[in-house]
């Protein structure tokens, strides 16, 4: 397995950076996770175009021209015979002594890693469902942006694990759901589908876009509003978003059953409409 | 110069850590900044009773038992000639396949640093004060424990270098100040001393800690609580504390002037207060 790690393919067990790297002193930089499916890249255009967002938000220059970012993904595909999986990216503000403010004339630090993973794990989590654990958000007020910060969601996500649940719902000072510690979260209301808007107490899943596309084409209604605990008990379905798990259904949240707690008909749907709209590349 | 990695003194060049080590992916660690004054650690207790809060709070174990980091940090100061610096160490929660959930059975990520940061560098600048900036707090509601999740203050800190200033002053949502991006924050007021009282919105300095303990000795009235930037017009002195600032004299924030905008007397008070009472180990 190889990685690029600041302009060469090294094997992956030997991929260092230095002590002093932004990235690990300070979690300056920014960071995408794209899927692949069958060697092609999903929504590159979209994930690289919220990569330079980010960038752009805290100040910090790509390393690389945009079109090498393309080159490089499809070169760790190859090497690393990627068939169905994921490829990960970060950007960092580079390597300085440590001070807060930012370093002048470095050149940030870019990592790139590919791996696969199989879709049978997907489709096998899909038709049991997940269950959901809420707990309190307690991030930074810009977490629209797609940075390196990401305690609190590891905190959050670990809270879920050990209360047998596979991802946690944060819930804000108002008792609304905002998202899941690595996805998008929504709920389906008669017939109605429902998730939180893009403000910047969200960050804007391309995965959450891309499907909004693809159900308008389907003519679900969707509404983009906030929901709390007491919509979710009126639900009839919920589902996750994310880069890696496209739409996975909700089977329980917290001790609330979703439905009959059993994966529901508008779940096949709303993956079957993503998968086919999907853009690869 | 030698900085400690995972077991091993390593030239400062070559000290590098995995590109999945979880502190450079999920800002997943803690940290600890320790002066130097004269060879000997400054407060060295309270950082590393600190330290060991951080680690529980986010249920990390340390990879080394208690007594070893003062072995550490004293050959390090040995190794690399320091005089007066400081010691920086953190400790991250390994490397691991990325995924946001505790990974299991890895051992963490200790690397400490030391250099030398020469006390005429603090004196001169003592002598002239220094400018903050206020922005708005952005951080998330844990900042009580010290972990790596530094980008809001990052970017604090540069927002007040870009307006030509030193430090900056973080404000909540009540329009109180919190704290600077890497120290505590003080007003002085008809020689009453005000600082923001230690709960979840800052970090309880050491630093903070000693002055005040420092301070109870030479009778100076000390009151904890909020202050916002009405109090700030009607103060005569100002300062921040920090492990690498000790005390430091602010003469203005934003277009204020702090008093005649110069150092005031109780700063020196304050500041020989604090040298009077640290402990060096």
């Amino acid at each position: 397995m190889f990685s690029y790690v600041n302009g060469s393919y090294i094997d992956y067990k030997d991929a260092k950076v230095h002590i002093e790297d932004r990235g690990y002193q300070f979690a300056d930089g920014v960071y995408e996770v794209f899927a692949v499916i069958n060697k092609k890249i999903v929504d590159y255009d979209g994930h690289l175009n919220r990569l330079y967002r980010s960038l752009n938000e805290i100040s910090l220059k790509s390393p690389i021209v945009k079109d090498a970012y393309l080159f490089h993904c499809r070169n760790l595909i190859r090497k690393n015979k990627i068939k169905d999986g994921l490829i990960y990216l970060q950007i960092s503000r580079g390597v300085a002594q440590r001070d807060f403010k930012f370093p002048i004339n470095i050149k940030p630090s870019l990592v790139i890693t590919a791996k696969n993973v199989s879709m049978e794990s997907y489709n096998s989590k899909f038709n049991t469902g997940i269950k959901v654990k809420t707990t309190e958000d307690l991030r930074w007020k810009r977490v629209d942006i797609k940075t390196l910060n990401l305690l609190p969601p590891v905190l959050a996500k670990q809270k879920a694990v050990n209360n047998g649940c596979d991802e946690a719902w944060m819930v804000d000072d108002d008792g609304y759901i905002t998202e899941g510690s690595s996805s998008n979260a929504w709920i389906l209301i008669n017939d109605k589908l429902i998730t939180t808007p893009a403000t910047t107490s969200i960050l804007k899943g391309i995965t959450r876009t891309s499907l909004i596309k693809a159900l308008k084409k389907k003519k679900i209604k969707l509404i983009e509003k906030k929901f709390g605990k007491k919509d979710i008990k009126n639900a009839n379905e919920a589902y996750i978003t994310s880069a890696t798990q496209f739409v996975m259904p909700v089977v329980k949240v917290d001790n609330i059953k979703i439905g009959n707690g059993k994966v529901g008909k508008y779940a096949y749907i709303f993956k079957d409409a993503y998968m086919e709209a999907i853009q690869l590349k």
